[in-house]
Parts: structure tokens; sequence; C-alpha cells
């Protein structure tokens, strides 16, 4: 549980996003916070880099109304100062706090408030590969793994099991890989992304194969999309990925449509951009096939809840997979619409 | 071979898309043709709708310079014409030309005219399901497969062996489930796609997902990203996904870039699309991480050929793994640039 959000268990797969105001800056990261909460945001993180930042973390859990989680690195004061100010989770890299005595500090603390931890262990976080007995440098996949469940190893032995993981890298391969792996080893929840994942239309990319691959095997507990951009487009990405992987419930109708071809004889793309802005806020639940021809038209309107299949100028329509009426070019998208107000 | 490209055994994998022009148009199509080709688009395909469309195939396949698939669905006689025309493969779906005479005289005239046949069953054309013992529908993504390899059967009971096969659909679990099973069935090479994607930004996450997910498994050997939108962007988020799964060359440097927070002192997203934008011709083979702050900057800025990590108002840069001097943030972009230019 972190606040009152649960991770792992089988719960849904919770979307996380992370503030990108100053810390500091209270009333520009509570307003942040609540846009991103508009969004579907169910957890939300903001770095505390230095003791101003951690002790504004009180004041910021009290406005906002989703779990908070304190990203801290280097200083483990500022993890200790973060629970104390009443956060719901931390998120340390210990590779990057090494200090044994003040870690055992902030895990007995955590403990004795309820307050989760995620072992965040990234590729760029590794600063040490040896050199193995081939004369090969140790794979950082493997590494990351090893290291991460040493860390679980350690606090286990003090009793606390309140553990989220991640071991996300820059490389969408190896991101599958680490996970996979770490999946295999043990039962904590993990927390998916690709780290620095780059501009939004790469980050698109990347972070839909590495975390939407690792989802459709039933890997992954909680996701943060990684943009270098808004964080608010984070959680938009985060919604796509778990929508198309049916793990999450549309909040609009969803649109099939096709990519037309020498055979359309209607303006499709206009079409769907116009039902698309249109869509109404009820028929979450419902499929919409807008498709240009009658190839693959009938049938995919068939398997869909109401469907369009297009001909010369003209569209024929079907609800359950039955033709009901033929439609104007000009009248398609009041019909589709109309549609999905009706069945919703 | 699909003309001049090798599908599977071992080749690269080949970056499809398909014209939405009017094959009839045979200026209008040659032309998209030609700006796909420059995109790095490997094979081409066209619809045959109807008896003119067919006619234009083969002057259409004269003034381009990658090979011509037609696409074929209903007729048995236009897919005969195709063939006649020259083209270099044709896809059909035997689910809608099932008069097995015809079948058979398609079969052979590629067989003689050395033309390659993709299978392509789609979800879409899957017309009728029984109810099986326990009273269910048929499971889609079985009755896909079974149908498929039956198919498979029949082409190769005329000797035929020349083919690809594609067994889409929209949902994507159900596409990532139907490539598995096919691909654990047969050693054909498989054209991986989710059909009929829908608008670009879903489209995109689909595809990465779905494509992604299967080639993340080396599962797939030709794929067509599937768009309502333009065919360009088709080929522009396959390579995307490609390079992201290092199965292609980038065309550029890539860049790795974090999505910043509230530790970060410098405007990261500015400087990142500065940079993106300025990306020499050269320098493809890089890795130019751009990190905001000094948490995982130092770590992921070594691992990359270039690091560029940000303190505050300035930025180290790392060459290789080593700290090669500070810069201003308003020398930033400057300095990536000509390292860029210096390393290709």
């Amino acid at each position: 549980m972190v606040g009152g959000v649960e991770i792992g268990n089988g719960a849904k797969v919770a979307v996380q996003s992370m503030t990108n105001t100053h810390t500091q800056d209270v009333d520009a990261t509570v307003k942040q916070i609540s846009e991103l909460e508009e969004l579907g945001c169910n957890i939300i993180r903001v770095a505390a880099p230095n003791s101003e930042a951690a002790a504004c973390l009180g004041e910021i859990k009290k406005r906002i109304n989703i779990p908070l989680v304190a990203d801290i690195h280097f200083v483990h004061q500022l993890a200790l100062d973060a629970i104390e100010q009443g956060v719901d989770k931390i998120r340390i890299n210990p590779g990057n706090m090494q200090d044994k005595e003040m870690l055992k500090k902030i895990i007995v603390s955590a403990k004795n408030k309820g307050v989760a931890i995620r072992i965040g262990v990234n590729s760029g976080s590794i600063r040490d590969r040896n050199i193995d007995n081939n004369g090969e440098e140790e794979d950082l996949v493997e590494l990351m793994v090893k290291s991460t469940l040493d860390y679980c190893e350690y606090f286990e032995s003090l009793g606390f099991k309140d553990l989220v993981l991640s071991v996300k890298t820059s490389d969408v391969p190896s991101t599958i890989r680490a996970y996979r792996m770490i999946a295999g080893e043990c039962e904590y929840p993990l927390h998916l992304g690709v780290t620095a994942a780059g501009p939004p239309a790469l980050a698109t990319v990347k972070s839909a194969i590495g975390i939407g691959s690792l989802l459709a095997d039933g890997i992954g507990d909680t996701l943060r999309v990684s943009f270098t951009g808004l964080p608010h487009d984070e959680v938009r990405a985060g919604y796509e990925i778990l929508e198309t992987l049916g793990l999450s419930e549309r909040k609009t109708a969803e649109i099939i449509s096709c990519p037309t071809c020498g055979r359309c004889e209607i303006d499709l793309a206009d079409i769907v951009d116009k039902v698309k802005k249109r869509l109404p806020q009820k028929g979450k639940n419902l499929q919409v096939a807008i498709m240009g021809c009658p190839v693959n038209g009938p049938g995919e309107a068939k398997e869909s809840d109401i469907g369009m299949a297009g001909g010369k100028g003209f569209g024929l329509l079907f609800k359950k997979g039955k033709k009901v009426k033929k439609v104007d070019e000009k009248d398609m998208v009041d019909a589709l619409i109309d549609e999905i107000e009706n069945m919703s």
C-alpha cells in the first residue's frame, strides 16, 4: 500500500508521474499535481534534492489527494526528513546511499511510520563493473538485478518488506531483459519504466515497447512513462499503454480505423478525426470501427459494437454485427456519434 | 525474395507501407512511392481493387526502385492480372478467395513467374465462428492461425513455398498471441502488424507494443505500421520501432534524455529540442545523453559516447566515459553538436 493505492497483489496497474516544478515552490508543485490527478495520475513523485525541498513535503502532502513519493539521492538525512514529513513512499537508489548505518536508520524509520520504499536501480547509477574471469566486463543487466536483490536481502534482514523494485535502463531490450530476470527471482511488486527515454515521439515508442511488452506478459504492477517534456503527457501515454492491453478502462469509446489505401472512396482520416474530437464522455466501453472499404470493413464492423464500412461516397452502418442502414458520407460523423450516444 | 529484398532467413527486417493514392492515378502513386522510398521504405504495396487498377501495375513497377506488392481481394482474376503485370509479390486473403480452382491457377501462375505470395488473414475477414462443444464461440486467434496453416498446406500441396504469413488483428494482445502461436507452428517468414490501429497517436502505441514485443522476442521478418493517416508516418514509425530494438541502424545519433524533475536547473527540454533539430547526418552510431542533474547524469553520460550532465546553469561534458569540461548552459547545444561532428 502506498497511501490509499495498492501496488501489486492483482491490483490494477497504477500510473505514476513526477513533477518537474521546483519542489520548494509549493504552489506550483501542488497545482501541477492537481492537474495530473485530474488526468488520472494515481501516485505522484517529487524530487527532494535538498533540505528546503524536503521541508515542503508535509505541506504538499496536505494539499493533494493522491499518494506522495519523495525521490531521494545521495543524502541519507533527506530520506529521514521525508519520512518525518509524512510522505507515503520514498524512492531511493541504495547505489548512491551506501552508508549502511544511515540506510538502517531509514529502513527502521520507514517501518515505524508505515512508509513504503522503492529500490530504484538505474543503469546510469551502476558505477563500477568488474572484469570477469574471461576478461569481459560484467553484464550490466545481471549486475543491476543482482544489486537490487542484494539490497532486498538487507531490507528483509531488518524485517522490512514494503518494497517496490525497479531496474530501468535507457535501452529497451536491456530493460525488458532486466525486468523478466527480476520477475523470475522475486515476488516484490515491480515499477516499470524506460529511463531517460528522450523527447516525446521517441519516448512514446520506447516506453510502449518496453513497458507494454512486459505488461503483455503479466510483468509489472505500476508504471511511469518518462518524457523529456510535460508530465501530463507521461500520464496520457501511460493510460494509452494500459488501455491498449486491456488493463485499464478507456475514458471514451475506442476507435478502430484502417490506414486507407487505393480502395478507399471516402475521406476517412477526416471522418475519424471529427468523430474522435466529438466522442462523448459516455460510451467508454464501446468499440467503434470506421473502415474505408468493403474488404475488411464489414468484418471489423461486425466485430465491433458500432461499425461503418465505407463505399463510394457512402457508408454502411453496423450495430452489434448487423447492418442497420446506408449513410451518405456527409452524414457519417453524425450517424456514428448518434449511435455511440444511443448505445451507451 | 520479394524482388531484390530478402524476407526472413536472418535478413534485416524489411519496412513496408501501402500507398493511399488511387492506383489508377499512376503519377500520384509513383510520386508517393518515391517519397516513401526516400524515407527508407523497403517494399511497397498498392491496392488493385479493379481491372483498371491492376492494368497500371506494370507501368508503376517500371517507374519505381523498390519491390511492388499488389493487394488483392475477392476477385481471383485481379491476382492473375497482377502477376501478369510483373509485380514482385501479391497479398491475398484466401478467406475471401475461396474458389479452389481459381486459387490453384493463381498459385501455379505465381510459381511460374517467381512471384511471392503473402497469405494475409485478418481478424476482420474471419466471417464465421462455430460454437464448440462447450457452447462457446471458437477462439478467434486459434481460428485465424488454423485457417492460415490450412492455406499453407494447400499451397505446399501445389509445390508453392514462397510464402509470407500475417495474422493481424486490431486488438494488440490477440495480435501478439496469434503471431506467437503461428511462429511456434511453422517456419515461414512473418509479416507483422496491428490492423486498423487507428489515428496516429493511438496507432503508434498499439503498433509499438504489438510489433515491438514480437520483434523483441525474435518473431517477425517484415513489418507494416498501419496509421489512419499518411504512409510516410508509417515508415517513420516502423524505423523507430526497429531502431529502439537495435534492429536497424539509426540515421542520426540517438538522444538519451531524462524527464527532468525538481532537481533540474537547466532548460533541458529546450536544449534537447535544439540538439535534435541540429543533429548532423553523420554520427548515427553515437549515443548522446543529455541529463538534467547529477543523479543519474554522470552515470548515463558515462555509458554514452557523448554525455552532458546538467548542474545549476552549467553542464559537465563527458566523452567516452571521461569528463572533458564544464560548459555554460548557453553553450551546451553548440558543445554537443561540435562533439558529435568531431566523434563521427
